[in-house]
């Protein structure tokens, strides 16, 4: 039976009200006496203004899961709004059911209030340690594509999405609302969006606040929904958001009954809604002289002045009782029945979803065994030729047949799938797009697990809620391009770190990044398309939660994804390559060399590389070649010279072992890199990555690191390398400085390769073309250099 | 007198024949001879498929200057399409202007062909090697942003502005339609966005080919837009495009003139062109069974596999013949009177726009002293008191008031410009809004040159389109958030290296980011808003168009902004506090502080700074406070220890001088840092960045840097210090250990700090606040410590 309207204000006057409690009070908690300074905290901290308006959305909401029986994950992307959050979870009794000092009495409410803002207490924001969250929301934009994600592959599940009007201005929101035409409504679940527009950011109207319903409207249409106005500002008790989302739930279950069906629905046009409210709805009026409610003046502590000025003070006291606590709760605290009834029961609560904590609901990824896919060299290191990412989506392919019956994998990727040469994965599935398309168009049907649209944003928030309901997925991405979502992986990263320190959160599956089509092979494309940085970035990530890698060759790509795509809770980037290229590991090396995450690799040494002089080494698929190339080079001019080359896979082991849990103890790093041979290092991305890797090992000085030093145009491969110092001629003439005074490293030699290489430029200057004895240059064929 | 409508279609033909050329062919550019594969580049490199769309936008956006006498600026979002460009300026002579070997000629054709995509010639897409252009594009996104920048405050200017449809896609675009709410008809130019639907991205169609021409107009129509959809693949040869520009720019003209004439334009609708084309129109239709045009198979070079297939050859041969290049061009190769008649004549042409190199357009700002608005701290250092952000905002209150009449200088900022307390400006000048508000809103108006959105992309658009057209602006923004704008960042720096390599470009002002509401003072707002990595980034790129700064007072900050207001092309950060606090320096010892870049503060150190046993280090506010607070504790309880105080304001001296031009000499830096002593650097963000800086100083294993690793939530300021291992007794823990073996510098000391340290965290805990101790402490005081 539906409650009576008077049953949803009177759940709404107690949310409210302890929002409010919660943002001043740390005792009387429930004014059982007059007001005293000493009740109030002494700072305050938290957002008001958008508390009375995700209450107003949670209270209808409720209504939803106890009338239809449907489920409904929430995610709020007004995350600063978390009083409103928690007073919510505290009256469902979500925060008791995980902590029973959160009970639902006047001492559990007194604890919540002492936790909200404390010291290890509960953040300002929301956080993983609020249950049945997935989404912090203290930057803003990316909760509507969160959802997306958390939606695709859960027929059944309904999201609703509180979207803030600040919010709403950020590019990844605006794009993310044409996430509507890649959701399929027959193998997913429903997203159901409240665009929140109390009118005010922190001092200013917003831009939706601006708008008239006419354009809002227009706006929506366009974007492919149905939006309705829903204005509690203007009718505050009314029941109007309640009707408005069970009219949506309504119309969401119709489409998706005519689309499962097999009715053809075309443009499946999904229920919205927009929520106008006041800013801090219910705050006091006006204050000296201050209006508050409606303006961004409440928009977070809305009467900061509180402990000094006594209209304040007595503001505060007023507008806590216009809540009439008294009538809210029993002599223990507990809310009354009126207000309990509005709230489901037990685990229909909205906090109380599973998919709030994906990591109890992941099942491990049915992964087929990478045997049948390894590149055979049986005849030795480089004798094979292959492009990593088509045998890696080869792989894929039959990762996603497997995972045909549990679809719990997904690849979203900026329309790079075929041009990262991954698209294998076309023949077991399609891209999944649900708006009508040219005939000519391959591979798109609204089924298909492959998500291809040019906004990282919306391929990482859409990923972001994949996992965080359970399941599993990759975001290959051209390399320079990343960077669009460093901002989202901080948070990311962020979130992930908080939510180990959760004691009852599961782990999720590691996001992993393929960063291809890497600048080194841009040649093409030019400039900007030439930029490794998004490694940087993730370095300075605590630590626990991420990882690098950097496989030479197709096998240890292989064995690498194999790995990446069974871990928990971290955030990888793994560097590949899509250009047909030397093979350099059977499966067996791959193996030992990913376990190890650097080696020495003998065959390529000198000495077998024991007791060096010099080390070279490499990490990423472009500086092996030419660090191989280099050091066969050295072999052949200066063989009395001992030289060891040491590859490096998981970049992390460089740290020392307190600054990353990868990091190699110092004998090992030693037992690689000596303790005071010059090391010539050859890395794939900005030299200071390794730079900050190595500070603290010992002797860093001796490491000359080279890296992409942002030079770049359109030009030749060769070229791209020699201006920015890291071709093989380069690194010849750079080993022989290391090696200045050792017999037959000679400065005239170092000459001749210089002369060597600016020779070559010039070749390359003529033809347009590297010359052939860079694209035909073989491993052991002794070719190549001044001869 | 309006052309012919064949003049417009024989000079489309003339440079989609260019177009086609310059990808193709080294020789026989005209084809005055039979197709033989010798006349192919070796290497066929360059982006088709929206070329036709862009010349056909090029050829309507000429009608327009000849007939309207009009000047137009055009944005080419879609900088892919670069050999449209290409072919546009040099078929109205603007190459041959910058350049007499791209003569209109034969030969100077055969130029232009053998330049594109040749090493050290033009790269693949745009940049700014192109006069005229503003805009790279090879990253999407940020051209409609950027086009708006250049219109702000530039009555007069036409920016017309190509948006792909695949970029259309990004959020940065989606945020950016919403631009029009900021442009003011009066002081500001126009902006005509042509949105080119061509149907495909590299492998899939668009969002926006699906939808409906409803879908459509609705979706622009609700962000403020008249849309208006002309359909160029319908009518191939139809002047409808050139109608429509026409159209546009006397609605354009209307609403200028009705808002100039002082009537109230409410929700000033401007006009937008959505441009319908197929996908590189003009491809041949089918080749080997694989259609090409009006697919994406024609999204880069569409006859791939010309050099081996004999039917891709003759097809090649077959479209270049289709527009009839001997009609085209004369003996000479020069275009022929029918073409030309298209071109604007001499300086009106779209490429010789002067704002298309603001460089040449930029006056130094009218800067005012700073003297007025420095703190006196006549007491010495720590005895006044100051928010370096309110002092600095009167001095930019004052920069606004100059620059009234002049209208050349804006700030930028999502919505934090009161929360970031440089509100001052707002005396001056308000927040630029044209759309209705409420009437309590604060500070806004049409014409106000604050520019304040919740999306930190439009912030950094705006603000390069109106930095790269001669005008000045900063662009200040919470310290978190600034990762947002990463990539924009890393496109804008690689655009400002080129244009310094481009001989006639004329610099212009430097990007200038405040980082403020930095993660040390986000102890309310929490975990997400703590994030210093936005430097590692800046710290990534060319060092010549970087720079970072930390001013540790409000002094140093003033000094800094008066310097880098004057700056030209470079990209700099500088960090800089809301909160009131100590203040160090005289303005005179600001400006040599300045100077230096770092320098001994004798006045913190013990004995005088001389001969040092310990360094301590630090660069930031914060640190600098914790690190006085350190060295006194230090000074009274190992008075023995030779002590000294560096401060580093700006960061990049610490690199070696091969490494960044800032880069001291080694003396310089040994005369700050010894050359063996050790050295606690208390850093304001990840200690990454200057692990990277320091990498082959002298023995930089004797640096132990520490600063923010990723620990936060709500908390207190002392706790958040305390949690990263930055607190005031975390330093003097650590330069004890440092100082093992030294005379008073005992383990138990140090324990002692540990005790004390834990207790304040204790006690913090019990009130919420941080204790006395640390909030009342003031240099030179004696106060704090175990005592």
């Amino acid at each position: 039976m539906a409650p009576a309207p008077d049953g949803t204000l009177a759940y709404r006057r107690a949310a409210d009200y302890i929002a409010v409690a919660l943002i001043f009070l740390r005792d009387n908690v429930l004014l059982r006496e007059p007001l005293h300074p000493e009740h109030l905290k002494p700072r305050l901290l938290g957002h008001w203004g958008s508390c009375p308006g995700i209450t107003m959305t949670y209270a209808a909401l409720d209504t939803l899961v106890r009338e239809r029986g449907t489920d409904v994950l929430l995610v709020t992307g007004t995350g600063h709004g978390a009083p409103a959050n928690h007073a919510n979870l505290w009256l469902e009794g979500t925060h008791a059911h995980y902590d029973p000092a959160l009970a639902r009495t006047e001492q559990g409410l007194t604890e919540l209030a002492r936790r909200y803002c404390a010291p290890d207490g509960f953040p300002s924001h929301l956080s993983p340690a609020l249950p049945g969250t997935l989404h912090e929301g203290g930057e803003l934009g990316y909760a509507l594509a969160t959802a997306f994600g958390a939606a695709f592959d859960a027929p059944g599940r309904l999201v609703a999405c509180i979207v803030g009007d600040g919010e709403a201005e950020t590019g990844p929101t605006a794009a993310a609302w044409h996430s509507v035409k890649h959701l399929d409504p027959v193998t997913g679940g429903a997203v159901l969006p409240i665009l929140h527009l109390n009118g005010a950011k922190i001092c200013s109207p917003t831009l939706f606040a601006t708008m008239s319903d006419a354009e809002l409207t227009d706006l929506f249409r366009g974007y492919g929904w149905d939006p309705v106005i829903v204005d509690m500002a203007a009718a505050p008790e009314s029941e109007r958001l309640t009707d408005a989302v069970l009219d949506a739930e309504a119309a969401i279950t119709d489409l998706q009954r005519r689309a499962g069906s097999g009715e053809e629905v075309e443009r499946p046009r999904w229920p919205m809604i927009v929520l106008r409210s006041l800013k801090g709805q219910g705050a006091p009026a006006e204050v000296g002289g201050r209006r508050i409610e409606g303006t961004f003046h409440s928009h977070q502590v809305p009467l900061p002045q509180v402990h000094d000025d006594p209209e304040e003070f007595a503001a505060l006291e007023a507008w806590l009782r216009s809540y009439r606590p008294e009538e809210l709760f029993d002599a223990d605290g507990r809310p009354v029945a009126e207000v309990l009834r509005v709230c489901p029961s037990g685990e229909r609560c909205i906090g109380r979803q599973p998919a709030g904590d994906g990591g109890q609901l992941r099942r491990p990824l049915d992964l087929p065994p990478v045997e049948p896919y390894a590149v055979e060299v049986k005849g030795g290191p480089g004798s094979a030729t292959a492009s990593p990412n088509e045998v890696l989506g080869k792989w894929l392919e039959e990762v996603f047949r497997r995972t045909e019956p549990t679809r719990d994998f997904r690849i979203v990727s900026p329309d790079e799938l075929a041009s990262n040469r991954l698209d294998g994965v076309l023949e077991a599935t399609g891209r999944g797009y649900t708006w009508p398309v040219e005939t000519y168009a391959e591979h798109l049907s609204p089924d298909g697990r492959v998500l291809e649209v040019l906004s990282e944003h919306n391929c990482q928030g859409w990923l972001q809620g994949y996992l965080l309901t359970g399941r599993h997925g990759i975001f290959p991405t051209y390399e320079a391009f990343a960077s669009i979502v460093d901002s989202m992986l901080n948070q990311y990263a962020k979130w992930l770190k908080m939510a180990a320190e959760v004691p009852w959160r599961s782990p999720v599956s590691s996001l992993t990044y393929l960063l291809t089509s890497e600048g080194w092979r841009q040649e093409h494309n030019g400039y900007s398309h030439q930029g490794p940085g998004f490694i940087n970035n993730l370095l300075t990530k605590r630590s626990s939660v991420t990882g690098v890698y950097l496989p030479p060759d197709a096998n240890t790509l292989l064995v690498t994804m194999d790995q990446l795509l069974r871990d928990t809770g971290r955030i990888n980037a793994v560097v590949s390559g899509k250009h047909p290229a030397a093979q350099w590991l059977s499966l067996a090396e791959a193996r030992r060399h990913c376990a190890a995450g650097a080696s020495v690799w003998r065959w390529a040494s000198t000495y077998d590389g024991e007791d060096p002089e010099l080390v070279l080494a490499c990490a990423g698929g472009i500086p092996t070649v030419e660090t191989l190339a280099a050091a066969e080079l050295l072999a052949h001019d200066v063989p009395d010279v001992r030289i060891r080359v040491v590859n490096v896979v998981d970049l992390c082991v460089l740290a020392p072992p307190g600054r990353h849990p990868h990091g190699m103890p110092d004998e090992e790093f030693q037992e690689l890199f000596g303790e005071h041979t010059p090391v010539l290092f050859d890395f794939h991305g900005y030299p200071s990555a390794v730079h900050h890797l190595l500070h603290s090992r010992p002797a860093p000085d001796r490491f000359q690191v080279r890296g992409y030093v942002e030079e770049g145009t359109t030009t030749t491969p060769y070229d791209l390398l020699a201006d920015n110092g890291v071709s093989r001629h380069d690194l010849v003439i750079a080993a022989l400085g290391l090696l200045r005074g050792r017999s037959g490293a000679a400065g005239d030699l170092a000459a001749r390769y210089a002369r060597h290489r600016d020779r070559l430029r010039a070749e390359l200057r003529r033809t347009g073309e590297d010359p052939a004895e860079i694209t035909e240059w073989r491993w052991g064929a002794g070719t190549g250099g001044p001869g």
